[in-house]
Formats: structure tokens, sequence, C-alpha cells
């Protein structure tokens, strides 16, 4: 087992993502996932509506996830994260069909937007630390022929995030150049959890 | 089939990395391995010897693998990759025992070195278009009792990879943050890639 873990904690991830259990694990984190009981759409709302800025919406959200795994588990450590999507100053949610994304691909296509990936640990049914990172995503120019082609060999997958690409998958074919990691655009922003985690004394320093 | 390659000839990968063949397949790029005959060492020495720049030498490995395959297989198109690190001006090579690791990670710490990944498409025993991209590593300021637990902790493979570690894996501790994408920083530039195929008109546009 090639844990960094030290604490005598367990360590739960509030996510159903099994691609961050993954590469969480991959690093040296083995968490245990456990389902977050959030409105996730609800509470963005009712945040966007009060005048939050996108990146603030990721921080609160990826603590309200950890906060409601905490609530009902509160000797672990929980890690919660979420990712918001920020486009001409506004706040997008998931594409709600292939409609949806195709309009969104192709506004997206040959400009720029902001991936903002927020992460927060709680323990006892709080939040003690919590951060958000950035990444900003250049699409190259492509048409509309392109993004139909795009949308219907990426398949169901493409409507399951925000931006309608994965990175580590068929997306490749729509940027021009990204600026930020990798673990930011995939929603996990392992490189700010992990100065968290050391400055705890959570994990081998 | 999810293959964004639209041309009749076949695609070949001059690589035996799983990883690679992974992500390209994964990018729509489904490229069949064939291994590179290539003395990396002795090309590189020699490189290094006339002169030529880490980034250079990068470049001009990319393309000697990929002429190596396409030599015996002249029909096909094949694509080569190839990594070196440039620390403080000099062409490092990959860490030949653990010693040598820890050693190379103690002079890391809290420094900054450069990842330069070159690719090359070859047709016909000739390179048609060959590139190279940079990224740049700032490791964090660890111990030498942290470098021995990482070398410990990762095992054999971090001898595996030039810098000695993996960013998909236990190399996240040692970052500090990084500049430049994943994809140069695990030596397959897919961006400039996909730009090069795109321009030769060999996949969807």
């Amino acid at each position: 087992m090639r844990s960094m873990w030290t604490a005598p904690e367990h360590l739960l991830l509030a996510s159903t993502s099994a691609l961050r259990a993954e590469l969480l694990t991959r690093a040296g984190l083995p968490v245990r996932p456990v389902a977050p009981v959030v409105n996730e759409r609800e509470v963005q709302q009712r945040l966007v509506n009060q005048g939050e800025r996108p990146q603030g919406v990721a921080r609160q959200l990826a603590g309200a996830k950890a906060c409601s795994v905490s609530d009902s588990l509160p000797a672990a450590y929980v890690i919660g994260f979420d990712q918001t999507l920020e486009f001409e100053g506004t706040c997008l949610s998931k594409p709600a069909s292939k409609e949806d994304l195709l309009e969104r691909l192709t506004r997206f296509s040959g400009r720029q937007h902001s991936l903002h990936s927020g992460y927060a640990i709680a323990k006892g049914g709080q939040v003690i630390d919590q951060g958000v990172a950035t990444a900003l995503v250049t699409f190259r120019s492509f048409s509309t022929g392109f993004a139909k082609s795009y949308i219907d060999m990426a398949g169901p997958s493409a409507l399951g995030s925000v931006g309608g690409y994965q990175i580590e998958g068929l997306g490749v074919h729509l940027f021009e150049f990204v600026e930020g990691d990798y673990y930011t655009i995939i929603g996990t922003p392992i490189f700010q959890l992990l100065h968290a985690l050391r400055t705890l004394g959570l994990i081998v320093r």
C-alpha cells in the first residue's frame, strides 16, 4: 500500500466520481468514496443569486459536499470538490441536451473560458480548510460541422461535464492551448489539496 | 470506434509505452504500437557531443524513432516521441540507481527543471513533421528524509522516467507547481501533434 496518509483517522471522498477516487489513490491518498447529500443545482443557483462569483461557488459547493458527509461521519477527514465554468462573466451549468452542447461549443470556438476547481477538507461537520484553483482553456476555431462530429463521437459522456469535454479523451481536439494544470481542469486541484494536507500535518512531508 | 483518424493509411506508434498508446487511443487516435530500433542512449550522447541543446535532442530522437519504424513499414504513418530533462543547462539521462535518484531529487528540491517533449511524424522512411513542447516543473523544498520515503513508496517505476517521478502518481507530492500542460509532462505533446495532423489533413477538422 503506497499511502502518503499518516493520520489515524479515515479519509473519505465526498464524491462518487470513479476518476477522482482513482487519481487520489494513485497519488498515495487511498480514499473511501461516500456520496454527498447536496442539491448542487439548487445551492449553485442560490449562491449565484446572492451575487457569489463562479470561483466562490466552486469553493463553497466543495465545502457543502464535504460537510454533508462529515455531518454523519464526524470522526473522519472528508475531502470535497466542485468545479464551475465561467464564460464571459457567467457561471454555466452542465449542458442539458446535445443541442444545448452544440450551441455551447459553437460559442466557445476560438475563445477562452475559465474552469474553477474548489476543494474543501471537513472534520466534525465543519470545513477546516478550503480553496480554489483556476485554469484557462482556449478553444481553437472550429466549424459547426466539426462540433457535430465531436459530439457524435464523444457520446453521452460529453454531457456529464460542464464544458462538454474530457481533456483525458476526445476533448483534446477542441483545444488550442491551456493555462493551468491538468488536475485543475479535471476538477481535482491536487497541488492545492496536498499543500493543505501537508500544512495540517496529515500526510508525509 | 471513436476515431478522429481519417487517412486510409495505418497509424503506427514508434513506442512500447502502454500509457502513450492508451492516451492516444482515448484521444481518438487508435495507434498500433511498434518498437523502434534506436539506441537512445548512444544517439543522445552523440547529439549532445555535437552541441545539440536538450530541446533539439528530444526533437531529433523522436524523429529517429519514427524513422526506424517507417523504414520497414513505409506505407503507414508513424508517430515517434522523446523526452529530455534539462537542469541547469544540462541534458540528464534516466537515473541509474536508487542512490542516483536520491541525489537527483535532493538537487531538484526547491528548484526548477524543464521537460522537453518532442514528436515526429514519418512516412516512407522520412520525417514529414516534427516539433517540441516544453514544460517547467518547480519542485517544493523537501528534506532528504522525504525523498527517501518517496523513493521507497514509488518503487522501481520511479527509475523508469528521467525525472524520477510520474505526475499521474506519487510525483504530485514533489511539485510546488507546473507551467505547461500535462501531456508535455508525460512526454506525449498531443496539442502540437494534433495541430500537425490537422494541418496535414489526416484527422477530422
